[in-house]
């Protein structure tokens, strides 16, 4: 087992990253204050793991509430699920929220614990690729709106992160394909190394060999605790981390997040971001078309939606949270493993870039 | 004017207290960065004064939204109407919300400001008495929920403050009454001589001389904000300030918050408290005495509602926020202008003085 610290003054916390974790009292019951306990987990994850976690956790006072699967249940009314079981056992600004899920889970118990009674802790066990490696580590938790994603929502940060690889075996495929676009986010923007790594390896991770599991986990958590950490808030370079996630929440936007999933979007963007990269003369060909292959070894899409049109990424990019001042800002590439924030690119290569990988 | 300074570090804010503050631009503007607004206001308010704020804020882009009026409405369907006006008219993370209103309308909208993408600046412009001198210092923000009293919030401070004592003489008898029981109240946890100032001036206050308005609403903040800045996030000190709460929100909640007033309940409360106190031997008979004829010259009430009975006090004082490790702390008494926090009173004088307030 690993153990990574995310570096926040008094609100640092530690990430063990390993497999066959779940069950382990030891690495739970330390972060665990005042003997109440609540699991939030959903209906395809709960028949699968919370009697472990819930074993665990025997001897505390421990409740649970299943919250219904999907991205498109992260509202503000499946919130209010969980205030009503805390509500209802009683549970004090002492108790301690658990998160066993995916993002979505995550994002919402986080939330509902930086606002339950003004704020109580939580800890995190992400059961998908893409959470342990993203939303488990920069304390973003929230819900949608109907009118934009993760439009509400708070910086809450979570005790403890307990990332078992062992819990990926259940994963479907696409959904831990979608986990590799975020890995391979972080070689993309800081960490070059790492990208040469992910070339070389792909194979292993596609088989899902723990070791690799193990290894890239940490690695994607230690470069995003290190953007985090040098900007908790995101005033600044943390949008870093938003690379591909403009161009792909315009997607998601535009299918009603009901057509690719989170990261196989944020792919779509990835290459797209690397594409304009290459337009303004920064990145080479060779550098977009190896993107690309990697992305289709992930098992990850590299075309946009069929009938998506330029006015439609627009319109959707437009309300993007990082819209300042009323200027779209995006995440380009220098080179592979630096990105940086650029508000000042050619708007007509944006417009060719969008007309070409549009359709219609 | 006078200009009081809550001392937060990074989170410091002003609070302008005053007459004919509310359209002043030069006591807005400064505070207001990227030159987005969202006025926040309810409808008994905006007829009112939602005018001369839009005006101070002209050459701005300002929007506004109106919400229905009342504590029944300081739900999270009510706070999504603020979500859905700040997304139709596509603020920003950099955008600034103005609360315009009483307590909930404040509690609202930090709240909102607290949540929406996880955290934009609020200025609040408290219209009554009570929130004058009560929420707009301290940063708590929240939302009712069916099964409890503002169990969904967080904690988050505004940018500014602006107190103008003229708005008060709209207000009506029975809340004017209410926010003087907060007044009341900062005497008898902080400050002896003020509850003395009180006893000499509550004619001239219940005239709403302005002079005499100024002076209690700047000393309440003060006092106030001095328990806030020694316990931002309430771990142990600040607590005081909920003298009178537990009981007074165990009657608001038997009421369904259709009966007494916040400020009424806490009246109630607080006497409750200063009795408990009298039993345990702290304070004097004339102490109590005094503070149930200061309380009536306030216009407030001194009786636990008719019908009432101890068995509901213990249920909904055992859902309190203050119940720690299953024990209900009270704020009690040592002498007039010094409270502090009690867990180990003597159930049995408790129960004394529960039956000695129920009629049934």
């Amino acid at each position: 087992m690993k153990t990574l610290k995310v570096d926040l003054d008094d609100r640092s916390y530690p990430i063990y990253i390993g497999a066959d974790l779940l069950g382990v009292a030891d690495l739970l019951l330390p972060h665990i204050r005042g003997g109440e306990v609540m699991v939030v987990s959903n209906e395809t994850i709960a028949p699968l793991y919370l009697q472990p976690v819930l074993e665990a956790l025997s001897g505390l006072r421990c409740d649970s509430v299943i919250l219904p699967d999907g991205e498109r249940y992260k509202t503000l009314d499946t919130l209010n699920l969980v205030y009503q079981a805390l509500l209802e056992k009683r549970h004090s600004r002492k108790t301690t929220l658990v998160a066993l899920g995916g993002g979505v889970v995550g994002d919402m118990t986080g939330f509902a614990a930086a606002s339950y009674q003004r704020g109580v802790n939580f800890i995190q066990i992400p059961t998908t690729l893409l959470s342990q490696v993203d939303s488990s580590v920069g304390g973003k938790t929230g819900v949608n709106h109907a009118l934009g994603k993760n439009m509400i929502g708070a910086f809450h940060q979570p005790v403890a992160v307990i990332a078992d690889v062992g819990l990926l075996d259940t994963l479907p495929p696409r959904e831990f394909s979608a986990g590799l676009a975020e890995v391979i986010k972080y070689g993309l923007i800081a960490d070059p190394d790492f990208f040469q790594w992910l070339q070389d390896n792909m194979s292993r991770l596609m088989a899902r060999d723990r070791a690799a599991l193990i290894y890239a986990v940490e690695v994607s958590c230690a470069n995003k605790a290190r953007v985090v950490a040098a900007d908790e808030r995101e005033s600044g370079l943390r949008a870093i981390l938003n690379l591909g996630h403009t161009f792909g929440h315009a997607i998601e936007t535009e299918q009603n997040y009901q057509g690719l999933l989170h990261g196989e979007a944020v792919a779509v963007g990835m290459l797209m971001a690397a594409d304009l990269s290459q337009r303004m003369g920064a990145l080479s060909g060779a550098d977009v078309q190896g993107l690309k292959r990697l992305l289709t070894e992930a098992g990850l899409p590299v075309q946009v939606p069929s009938g998506m049109t330029v006015a439609e990424f627009h319109r959707h990019m437009a309300v993007d949270k990082k819209v300042a001042d009323g200027i779209v800002r995006l995440v380009l590439l220098r080179s592979i493993g630096d990105a940086y924030i650029c508000s000042d690119y050619d708007a007509a290569l944006l417009e060719a870039l969008l007309a070409s990988y549009c359709t219609v």
